[in-house]
């Protein structure tokens, strides 16, 4: 399957290419060439990405239409949704609550968690907010390895710290703070403000 | 100054650089090698990142600490702020408006847009939110360029139109569409739910 290493300009087309192959079900068949041609993509950008994913291509056929379907869905995880937290459920946490572009690559944000009894138990677009206490049990019961910290940068050790104590193996973190935790956290650290610095610094340029 | 080509990397670490030097002013010089010790960086990295924004460094001796200051400045506009709307004052776009991260790197979200008649009129995080027949005006009095899109996907292309026929030259696109628009137009695509796809999947392979 050669999940192993696939980037992330391949893993974004994913969803369009499983969007195109649900369309086509009906061809036992499907070929990179084919789907460039109706997707507006490169064929060699195309070729590339499904070797990736599947290697059960043949020359001059293709792939199986419902393999290649099912390589795409394994590694996006849509058959199996993947659960995930906020920890902070001020605005970008609220934010992200209710976002649900995350779907289509089998994630869903089911809860969030904060220190501020007054946002604990409430709902916020629909999903509850938690205190921190109730943490390890949630996350235990529901499966949750991967945490969202939308939390002040003066907090985001202290809180990462707090996650991986209590089971967390994968931190996406919004503070702008470079956390330290073991190697074995995956840590994806997103930097909104830095985005728009660079697209400022891009038009500056032009 | 080599402004041109700037590394996403190297911008990310300049809002380090400068508070360290603002801290370090009364020095008259200040070296790589002192900088990347002091703030647990590489030495080869800080000196390329300071190769790559200040051309004045001498072998030996360094930077003059105001130099080294002026350049940094210079290319996170921190002395005359770059001001930024958004256009969708959803609950993402809601959670812009209320972020203040953008201000280390001379940037400012000052106001939102929305075609909603109940959210016009209305204060976000004490920012206006105006409507759409408003935009023309408002930017060119403020010298806006760069606008945020948070806004549907199935409206983005729209959206994006209707903000460069109104003078941006530069789009910071949330909506999870590819939007089509002048090359001369700066565009960085922000997909938040790939971002967190990428996590998923590398922790799966962890």
């Amino acid at each position: 399957m050669g999940k192993t290493g696939i980037r992330r300009a391949t893993l974004g087309r994913l969803p369009m290419y499983l969007q195109y192959i649900l369309e086509n079900v009906d061809s036992p068949t499907i070929s990179a060439s084919k789907i460039a041609r109706d997707l507006g993509l490169g064929e060699v950008q195309v070729r590339k990405d499904l070797s990736m994913i599947c290697d059960a291509g043949r020359p001059k056929v293709g792939y199986e239409t419902e393999i290649l379907r099912r390589c795409i869905e394994s590694i996006l995880g849509t058959h199996e949704l993947t659960p995930v937290v906020i920890i902070g459920a001020g605005r970008l946490g609220q934010a992200l609550l209710g976002y649900n572009g995350f779907l289509e690559f089998g994630l869903k944000i089911i809860a969030g968690f904060d220190n501020d009894p007054a946002k604990c138990g409430t709902e916020v677009f629909g999903k509850m907010i938690y205190p921190l206490s109730d943490f390890q049990e949630y996350c235990s019961a529901n499966n949750v390895s991967i945490a969202a910290l939308t939390v002040p940068a003066s907090e985001a050790q202290a809180v990462a710290e707090f996650a991986v104590e209590n089971g967390i193996t994968a931190i996406w973190n919004f503070a702008p703070y470079k956390i330290n935790v073991p190697e074995s956290i995956c840590v994806k650290q997103e930097n909104l403000a830095l985005s728009l610095a660079h697209l400022n610094i891009s038009a500056k340029e032009q």
